[in-house]
This record gives C-alpha cells, structure tokens and sequence, in this order.
C-alpha cells in the first residue's frame, strides 16, 4: 500500500455515487421558481416537479416496488414521462419505457422478459394496456389521463396516476444508488432481426451521458428544450436528464407534427431539440412550403441534434441555409444514444456550402467522456489507416457503454468482446481523425467483388430535389453476386422518372456503383425515423423468387 | 444478485477510471492544430503540447519515476507548468505543485514530507533549489531555463528541462490510473498555524471538478484563459484541466502585473480568468487610473472568476460597473479549489446594483457535481435554518473531497468526521438557500457575548472610496471581551483619518459591531492574495502587552 492509499478511503464525505437524480435536486434547491415543464397550457416549476417525483418514487415504494425492480412506461412525451424519468429510479427501481409503437405482442414480451411490476401508461394507449393486463396478471397499471377526458377512464383495479401520486410524500427521502454501477434503464433495441435484446444502462453512465450531451453541445444554462424526439428512445439521448443538470424546460409533445412543433419554436421561444433526419427533413420541408415567412419570423436561435440515422449532406445543407444551428452525433442504444459527435471547426465556416457539410455529414469523434472510439479490423482489432477508404467496424469503449443485454450473456460477451463495443456498423477513418460511416454490417454491398456503401449510393440520390427520403439494398444479381437496388420517397409534390434519377447519378457515382432498379413507394419506417430495411430486403426477395409483373418497379437500366 | 448484476460486469469495454489526463488526448486529436499555449512570443498547438507532455510523461519514467511517486514543481505559471499537470500523472505520479513564494525551509519540508523524488523548477528559483539539493540529496532536479539566458545556467548534475524532454517518447503509451481514486495530485495548505498539511487530491475528483468549471462557469469551446491565478493553487482552481476539457488557449504569465494583463486581456482576446479579489481589485484600480479607456477599448466580453477569499460587495460593483462578467465561487484546498458557486438568476438583472452585489457576494450552492454543501451545528450535525442569521459550520461532502491529508490520519479523520468535509467557516443560510459565509471559526469576534462578522465590519468599510484593503481582527477589551480592531490600506493617493471611517460606519453598522480602533497600514497577504490575520493578531497582541506609542494606530474612540 502505497503513502497515498493509507488511511485515504472513501467515505461519505468525500464519495457519491454519480447519479443523474442529483441534477432534479439541484435544479429544485437553486432554480425551484424556474419553468421546469410546459405542456400545453400546464407550466410547472423545478419544485414542483421534484416534488412530483418524490411523490411518484414514494408511491411507487409504498405499493411494494423495491431496489432492483422494474417499473415500464408506455407514453409519449408528457409531463409523466419526464417525471419517471426521476420518479422511477428515485425508488431504486429500473424504468423500461416501451416503444409506443410497437405491437402489442412484442410489448408483452419485453414486459415479460424483464419481470416488469408496474406499468405506467398514458390513457392514449389503453386499448394495448387491456391485452398486456390479460397477458401479465401480476402487473399493476396507473393511468394517466388524457386532459380533457374523465380521469376514471381506466379499468376497475387500474390506478389514476394523480391519484397515485397524491398517495406519495413529496418529502420523501428518495434511495440513492448503493453503487453507481446500479442499473437505472432497461432499454429494448427495436430488435429488426431476433428478439429485442435490453439494453442495461447505470447510473454512472447516465450522469456522465447527460453531462456529455451539455458539454458537448454547449448547452447552456435554460436551454428551452423542445421534445420532439421520443423519450423512450434511449430515454431521449440522455436529454432527460441533461435538461435537468442545466434547469432548462421541457417543452412536452404528445405527437410529432411539423406545423405544431414550428408553432412552439416560436411561441416558447425553444432553443434546443433533437431527433433523426426523418424529423429535421420534415420541418425544412414544411418551412419551404411555407415560402420562408418561419424563418423570418424567428429571430431567436435554434439548435438542432440530428442523429439516429446517417443526415444526408442534403438535409444538412438545407438546414444549414433554413437558419438551424446544426449539431451532428451518433450512438446506438448501447451507448445511452449518441456517444459520438462531429465537434465543430472554426475553419469549417470558411469552407464553401458543400465542403461544409461534407464535413458535417461524418459522424466525428468520440463524445468528451467517451474514452475512446474508432474504426478497426473486426477480426485482429488492428486500426484501419486514417485514409477514407479502408473499411473496418466501428467501436465504443468506456463509460458510455452499457452493462450488458439483461438475461442474456451471449449476445454481451459478443457485443462487447475483446474490450470493445462492437457496433456493427462499417466505416472509414479520414485523414483528420473524424470517423464516417459507411454502411451498416448488414447493409453493405458486395457488387463483382467490390464493396459499395449504401449510404454513399443514398446521398448521391438525396442530391435530386425530387427525392424526399431514399434507401439502397443489395438486390442478387447473377453476374455481378449482388447490386445496388434503390428505393425512393418523393417529395410533396415532385416526380421524376427512374432515368432522371439514373442520370441525376451519373456523374456523382462511378459505374458499379449505380443503382440497377429504382423503386418508387412510401417507406416503411421504425418509430424513430429509422427506414425499415430489412423490409425493403424482403421485398426484393419476394420479387426475385415470385417473378411478378412489379408494377412500380421501373428498371435503371 | 439481482437480474442487473448477473452476467453485467464491469470491463474495458464499458468501464473506464474517470482522469482528466483523458481531456488533453482528445483535445490534441479533435483540436490538434488548435493553439494551446501562449507565452510571450511562444505559440504551441494541442498536438504538440500533448507531445511533450507524453515526451515529460515518458523522461520521467526512464529517470526511474514510478506509479505513486511524488514528483513536485517549484515553477510560476509558464507552458512548463502547465505540462506538469498531465505529463507527471501520465507517468502515474502524483503532482506536487510548491508554492513559489514559501520560505525555502518550509519547502524543504514539504519535499521531506512528501518524499518527492523529482523536483522541477523554474531557473528564477535556483537559488532555492541550491538550499533544497543540499537538504534533499537523493533529489533529482531537472530546470526551466528561464528564455533569453543560457540553458546551462544550472548546477552540475542538474537536468535541463528541454533537454530531459528530449530523451523522451512523443508516442509514449502513458499510464492510466488503475482505479480512479488514485491520487493526481497533493497539494499543501498554507498552514497559518502549525505546519503544512499534505491535500491528497484523486483522478475522478479532479476530472469532476474540471467538469463542475465547465458547467457552472459555462466555460465554451475554446476559451482564451490567462493564468493571472497562481496554478500551484489547488491546480489553478482545476482549470490546468478544464482548458483542455475545452481545447481552449493558455495564455501563460509569469507574473501579476496589472498592466501586463490588461494589455494580454486585449492583445489575445483573452476570455477568462481567475483570481483572488485582491487580483480583481488591482486591475479595477488600473483601469480607473487609466480613465475608463481601457474598457472602451475592449470590446469583447471577459469573464471574471473570484474565489479564494470573500470579495466585498463593493468590488463586485466595481467589477461590474467595468464591465467584466463575475462568477463568484468558493471552497477551499481540501475541495479542489471552488465547490461552491453563486448561481446567477435572471431575476437579480432587475435589481438596483447594490441590491445584485449583495447577492453576488455571497458564497452561493454546491458546484453541479458537488454533492451537498450545508450549513450545520457543528456538534449535532442539524441544519441551520434559513434565516440568514443563525450562523453554523459551512460542509461539503461529494466527489469534491480531498481523500484526507497525506499520513495524517487524526487530522483527516477530524476534517472528514461525521461524514462532511468541515470547512471552519462560519456561515449562514439566507431564505433562498444560498449560503454566506460570516467568517473564519478563529475570526469571529465575540463582543459582550454577541457574535461579530470580521466579514460584516470590512465590507461596511470597503464601501469608503478611500479604502483599498481591509481587516478586521478581534482585540481583547476588559469590558467586552474582545471588540472590533481594523487594519486600513488605503488606495494609492487616497487618504482618509480614522474619524472620518468611524464616521462612515455609524450608518452601516450596529454600535456593538463599530470597530474600536483603526490602524492604516500595508497589511500582510500570503500569495495567494490572502490577508493573514494572524499577523495582525499578532501585532494587536504586541500593542496590548508592550502598550508601545502606537505611532500609526488612531483610537476611533
């Protein structure tokens, strides 16, 4: 034992826990008067609504839920859905907010699979909570209501959630986790191929998540944040959280539309939001068609986090043009949401539009309290050379990573094998250390012995004003083993033909590179944005085995 | 075990020691080209400073240095010392920056103490360092040649700095600390009574308070920070790593001078500094004596943190009415420096001046990744309450605790008992919340059975123009037990008699708290810009036994 360990250890004055429920204390112990949650016509402040959240853990207490359990959330971005945020783990309990989206049967598995003992839904989603009732017995449900509807909607046995809370102390003397490595959410990935596998996060990470996104983003003291991206995804980047450690507001949303969140930017004068490319594409679209009058009628400024997918170097520009302060990150469920950000440069503002968000479209570099992030051979772990064109996967380590997958230990020795969090996504490091994603594992192309990025093939396209949303997959083909297949979503509006999007291509991809079959259609989307390509892949299947008239399929060529 | 823990432990992959040595590696690869040292003529990158810090890192370690050892500085604030604070950990050692203003003996003593084994220094101490190397004979010294004199100004057998630099490893694969509560750094307190006392400071409570500055100073990207603040001072208040933290720019100084900095201030934009407030009140006297040109001059906005002593109201509005932005921050060497800060509230820009200073003043709420900071009985613990005017102990407990002094378990275990970190100050707790210190427990004066605020007696005494310095000691009186003496120095030109400050007070202060004698003076101050009243005590006491003529003392009564 060294001099510096004797008689040096920790003790409770000079060791806690880190945890993200200290920020909502702080925000109420210095910022109580200030707005902590709009909603509608609902304003409420950050002592009140710490008060809320001990109600909320000191009911959850009394009606059993000890350190360890489970408690689910099935809401959208209501007042409620922050408080559990606090409320849940204040009572020692892990919150598993499900996906709204999702169906019925697979909410059923994931409250099945993690023992859930109380699920605290919105009275939006009572229908799917009757069959989860039946098909877990043992769960005990609380309901918030509607405003607007009778607070006694819910079935006989169910809890109001007012009700409940009023059931609690707002003195309650909340549990701090024993130690930070206690788990506080239980996030399921959306599970495209197998089972959704949960996703265990901690307290340490979550607080240090948050502190990330503020430092990282420079958010400032009062942000105004706007809640357009689901908290139930990844408990909202960890902004659930960051929001409180810088006293900001919430602005809550029940659903996502673009004409309402563009009325709010400017009636609450919000700041900052967040959400996948599907989200920002469709509010630029919405300010276009509104021939600019937004833009100049909001002179405040907006910043805007887009991640979740890759943006195309098109919406980033036009975004860029529409006035939004731009910041790009990326992450996974596993990483507490983006764990990586493309930190700006100075010198990027003297670079010309298209340069510029070139630079901005890369995914960057690890976030400040990320340790470490980069792009290596999957196999011997060795770097690929910062040349931009050698692919390897990308990895995460350090203490934005997740415990593990609950109940699971194969897919977590895999997942984070050989001191790496292995993402499965493929990338390029460039020569100025900022990683670019090129494909995900599943979704790149291998064409004649080539490997083609489906991201590149997709941000050629997104370069056609006509196209609205796109997505490449391999499609079989018998000489070449597989080709790029596109498919397109036009805009409002706009058409084009397959052979103008062939030419559009032509002199932005080389030759094996190019789409050998276009597609028009709507498509299929996850929750978050996410375009479904596993789907589009089974569609190209069943038209290669069934052999039909495929009436929108239009030949490339 | 529950669920959460089974098959969900901690490895490289999600795991990772909280260090600040972290911040330096992410700023040379995501700002590498950003400038990060500024000295004089001297301009170095985030690259190549990092270099020299693994190339430091790397020296030290084929000089024999290993994990636990103490490696010390006797060094101003030069890019020299600045490399200390990451290449001396990244050699697993623990950084012991030497207050260059100690008598040597008192050095020799710490050096004994901490049983350093390298001490670097800059060669404007080599005189000290010849006393030391005699004293300490299994020192290695290594010397910062001070620019424009010759590099072999040092003793035989002594390092040149530049060259123990370059027999080291630029790539050097450096050592993270195994278990973030090793120790970075030990730095002592000035020790009015008794000897120095060893402050063993941790990785993960350096990394979260350089956090904490960030936060809750707003600290962005790429601040321009000048050293006025001494970095042998609790690591310049932890800002040696929060510049980092921000990829900002060091703009080194050897030495306060008011000019100096207000002429850097303009040439490097500089953005922030620090300071105790005799700092801050030495620049407000030169910019006043400069009529008012300096500030218009200045156009850009420049951040001010005061911390190290309680600034008096009246500076605050000096500071303010000149335009600098203030933080006003406290804690203490066992707290990394400032745990504490006075949150600004949008509501205190309404407030007529006086009314805003006198909530600046005061000591304000726990840093954001401090856990708790209260005011308490010190025997039983309870709260005070918050009337502003039952004065208690101030306490810290959380992450920003020193691990307790270096083998000295009784004075550890007295700081740390009864799980808080007791600061010895006087405090009260206003309605708010917000914590004001009242003063030192050995300042208090206790005058027929009332308790004083030394604190309360200066500031009513800094509001006359003519005084530039204060302090206020107790001196026995057979009547009342001890009463109210002050020590004056007024400001340059300024004059003032006794009669006209007793005068001044009579509206400002109760009768009991009236000081009842005024001394004019220089008064004596410790490096960091403390006045040390225990010399003033010692004085007082010299009058009262000797009764000399006391040619500069005025009785005010």
């Amino acid at each position: 034992m060294s001099n510096f360990d004797a008689d040096l250890s920790r003790n409770t004055a000079n060791f806690a826990a880190l945890t993200p429920l200290d920020f909502i204390a702080r925000a109420a112990a210095v910022y109580g008067d200030n707005l902590a949650v709009v909603y509608g016509a609902l304003r409420r402040n950050w002592r009140d609504t710490y008060a809320r959240t001990r109600r909320l853990a000191s009911a959850l207490a009394r009606a059993g839920v000890v350190r360890g359990d489970v408690v689910a959330t099935l809401m959208p971005n209501t007042p409620a859905m922050i408080e559990a945020h606090f409320g849940v783990p204040m009572a020692g309990a892990v919150l598993s907010a499900l996906n709204t989206r999702l169906d019925t049967s697979t909410m059923i598995y994931m409250l099945r699979h993690s023992q859930a003992k109380v699920l605290v839904l919105d009275a939006e989603f009572v229908a799917h909570a009757m069959e989860i009732a039946q098909a877990c017995p043992a769960l005990k449900l609380i309901v918030d209501a509607v405003p607007g509807t009778a607070a006694t909607a819910q079935p006989d046995g169910w809890k109001d959630y007012e009700d409940f809370l009023d059931g609690g102390d707002p003195e309650y003397a909340w549990l701090r986790p024993t130690d930070e490595w206690e788990a506080i959410a239980l996030n399921y990935t959306s599970g495209t191929t197998g089972q959704p596998k949960g996703v265990v996060l901690h307290h340490r990470g979550a607080c240090l998540s948050a502190l990330s996104i503020v430092v990282d983003w420079d958010l400032p003291r009062h942000p105004v944040y706007l809640w357009t991206l689901p908290l139930f995804h990844c408990n909202g980047w960890s902004c659930a959280w960051a929001v409180a450690a810088r006293a900001g507001v919430n602005v809550c949303l029940r659903r996502v539309d673009a004409n309402a969140i563009l009325d709010l930017i400017q009636a609450e004068r919000v700041t900052h939001y967040c959400g996948a490319p599907i989200v920002h594409a469709m509010l630029a679209d919405t300010i276009e068609a509104r021939h600019d009058s937004w833009r100049r009628d909001t002179a405040h400024r907006v910043h805007a986090m887009v991640a979740g997918a890759a943006p195309s170097p098109t919406l980033i520009g036009r975004l860029d043009a529409l006035g939004f302060e731009l910041t790009h990150a990326y992450g996974l469920t596993e990483t507490y949401g983006p764990a990586a950000i493309c930190a700006p440069h100075a010198s990027w503002t003297a670079l010309d539009a298209a340069e510029r968000t070139a630079k901005t479209a890369r995914q960057g570099v690890a976030y400040q309290l990320q340790l470490g992030m980069s792009v290596r051979d999957p196999e011997t772990l060795e770097l690929v050379p910062a040349d931009g064109a050698t692919i390897g996967e990308l990895m995460f380590r350090g203490n934005l990573c997740m415990k593990g997958y609950l109940r699971n230990p194969e897919a977590t020795q895999k997942a984070l094998k050989d001191g790496w969090f292995h993402t499965g996504d493929l990338a390029v490091t460039m020569p100025d250390g900022y990683v670019q994603i090129k494909d995900r594992n599943k979704d790149i192309i291998i064409s004649g012995g080539e490997n083609i990025s489906s991201i590149d093939v997709e941000n050629a396209l997104y370069q056609h004003p006509a196209v609205g949303a796109v997505a490449v997959v391999a499609m079989p083909d018998e000489k070449w083993g597989e080709v790029p297949c596109a498919f397109v979503e036009t805009r409002p509006g706009a058409a084009v033909s397959a052979a103008e999007l062939i030419d559009h291509c032509r002199t932005r991809l080389a030759g094996f590179k190019m789409p050998k079959a276009i597609w028009f259609s709507e498509l299929p989307k996850t929750s978050t944005g996410k375009i479904q390509k596993n789907e589009l892949r089974a569609i190209v299947a069943a038209m290669q085995s069934a052999r039909p008239d495929k009436p929108r399929l239009e030949p490339a060529m």
